[in-house]
């Protein structure tokens, strides 16, 4: 039997005359991006250099909605009604379709950003009117969540088609929740520990959270950082590591 | 033989928590909405609620992008390179794509804004390139230039669907550029004066300047304005005077 | 004995092409504005125009800082760290002053606009953070707060110039906050019953509750809403009532 | 006699998650640094930890104002009216100068941006334009302007107190405008050859220019840029090249 896995990570988050992450670097690492659409990074140009690097390299295109919060690059929470939120996620996701067009690739997939993504895995009525937006713009895209939080419960219960997503350089806790980034720990920063960790969930099928509880669950891509430091050593060990083990790496086909 | 026309207005310009213009009175009497994106003004909420307002009437969608300077209302001229541009266009178009979607409508065609339709007035190298921009989010849609002018030119170089627009409201030099706003007789306030210059145009099939000179045009459609006090009244003369002359009111159905 | 209080409004909400509110009615009733700073609402222009109007007027200038957030008019809740506000009003209140100096005016207070008022109406340390950025601006400036909330013991704790407002329009509950705005008679709409209201509490020197109770207070100035179509009326009503019952109208002198 | 002269550099340029150059080490060779103030980057956090950091080398705080365009940096021109750019200076300039009161300092001069200083140095009414929004949040603050250009014209006409600057990494031609980016030779990489002309220029009086022309004209401040990979190495040649000369680095005082 053979396992497969995608590799996702956030990218296009650069911003006028600001860099951010490697992504070339990364692109030639992982099988699906998540490209910032301009609401809480990126702009048309960021995005149009981006989506032609993901074309180029044969990586799965996504957009990444977030917030529209420049300064707080998407990670302060704020308080929109339902209906502004799907318009919103809509509008960023029609944006990023325009973008793939022009660089010869299309949207496949749409992942949340940041404080949007986080007030999404915690209400599953908040997801779904942010998913309908995305499934406005296009019926057939697949919905990455987090898996086994109300993300995920939120496109089970619509009925479109999606995909579940783990995290390689973060811990959780024994309900699926990540262990809080200011606790030791909680980050995982060796690239050949996430790289184990990965092939050992994988594997199982499970989320093993710190305490070693399995949290079975749907894994059909992991999460790899872009904008750290060790970001691009972390992505090629795991990378290594899931295909030494014998594990397929590839694009997330969706799941309904 | 029939003679047919189409009467566009601009909308969709409201903001946050600023409202602009009379969009459900206007949408009575267009057949084309240039509905902005969110650059020059709109936003997704409005753009949602335009949209929905533009499929209700049976009115032609258009997106109508504009350089992204909401202080300035995008009339302010900014220097940008062509590449950008492409860009900005195709990324406002493909936001418009998507909320026309999920109004259960689509984007049929695209016409440019204030300082950026100007700028491609005179000049055709930009106005390809933004146009390129449309393109590149759907091959098909019509772009409508301002007849007579270098995005007539480029429109004709690229090949693309297109349709060609006369003013209601506003005075015509010999060169088919616009009399200048500060100049007496510049903009037509009286409404049956609009209705009746424009039976005679789109009869004669051609631009009547001041001096009386034809400029011999397409005639596809007719831009009426939706900001100013009179703006309905204008709208509903030209309305009434080109149908009691027997002329037909209808989407353009583009030209090649 | 001569009772004296200050009537405040919103104002200088406009923003770019889109006007808002009827300042300069209300600048011919009221004592003090409470002028927007360009991250909720106002540009540099706006709050140009609006300072040149209330010099003319007389009327007190205080600056109305508020979250960064134009499209949501500031009405969104947005967590952000306290050194961020208290860098965020800083910075508001520094070019409102710079903006009344060129009007040849001066700042004399502050006031919190929207979702920063509401969430340090509930959180003395979040107001304590915003009052600090404004002092660092001018520690002498009146910082006006929401009568008996959390502002008011943010201000008694840092010993700076102060004053207290209640709402001309606003139903109170028993505990000094505002009934919900859902609820029928949470707003005043009737400019009589409004003036009665402010002429009853402030010479009783108490917040006059929906349930009749008094919650004793000082009163240094009445909020009239710029923003509803009664508001002039309202504003024209309640001043008319004050003096009428030998009340007189003044700006703060602000307290401690 | 003691020649002294002024070394600044822009800075306080990053903005939210997106740092840009290296102000700590910049911060302690110069001595004068000029803020950006949240129209072309900079934001309210940016620029409390820039002026903080100021304060603590000692060095001259300057407001930086750009044109409102983050995407483009504030380098591309825009057409705004003189008014309206008078109103945007003051603005900046009296958010910075809250920022530097926080901070424990005093913004002591003001230095345009980008493609607003461009468009000033050949434009004298638009400099004058900006220059006195300026000085309407400061009659007192320093107009730093580039040397023999129209922004010198502006201020002498002014009355007001200024500075003037030099480029240390860039060519002139004979009418003192700096040569054209693409042509070879126009920016100055060498550590060495920008620290030596330095000398030879502020000995002479006047800027020499690629002819060997020499153009008589005060030389208050020399420009050192701060985002390029090699800009703290000629930062750092430069200031040892003038301190070799036996010239004196100090903030300069303005004259008029």
């Amino acid at each position: 039997m053979t396992i497969t896995v995608d590799l996702n990570a956030d990218m296009g988050e650069s911003f006028g005359p600001w860099p951010m992450g490697d992504d070339a670097a990364l692109l030639r690492t992982i099988t699906s991006a998540n490209i910032a659409c301009g609401a809480h990074a990126g702009d048309w140009d960021v995005m149009a250099r981006t989506m032609a690097l993901a074309v180029e390299n044969g990586v799965g295109i996504g957009a990444h909605p977030g917030l529209p919060d420049l300064q707080g690059f998407g990670r302060r929470r704020m308080q929109m009604p339902h209906d502004s939120l799907r318009n919103l996620v809509a509008w960023q996701v029609g944006a990023a379709q325009a973008m793939a067009r022009q660089a010869g690739g299309a949207v496949r997939h749409v992942k949340l950003h940041g404080a949007l993504a986080n007030m999404c895995s915690e209400d599953a009525e908040m997801a779904r009117a942010c998913y309908e937006g995305a499934l406005a713009a296009d019926p057939d895209v697949i919905i990455m969540v987090l898996a086994a939080t109300a993300q995920q419960t939120a496109v089970e219960a619509l009925g479109c088609r999606w995909a579940a997503e783990i995290f390689a350089d973060r811990a959780y806790n024994d309900d699926a929740t990540l262990v809080d980034r200011r606790l030791p720990g909680a980050v995982i920063h060796d690239p050949d520990r996430a790289g184990a960790r990965m092939v050992e969930m994988v594997k199982a099928g499970a989320i093993i959270t710190e305490s070693g509880a399995h949290i079975s669950t749907p894994i059909d891509t992991i999460c790899l950082h872009g904008d750290t430091a060790e970001a691009v050593g972390i992505a090629r060990a795991t990378r290594a590591a899931l295909e030494d083990a014998g594990i397929t790496l590839a694009q997330f086909p969706g799941r309904r």
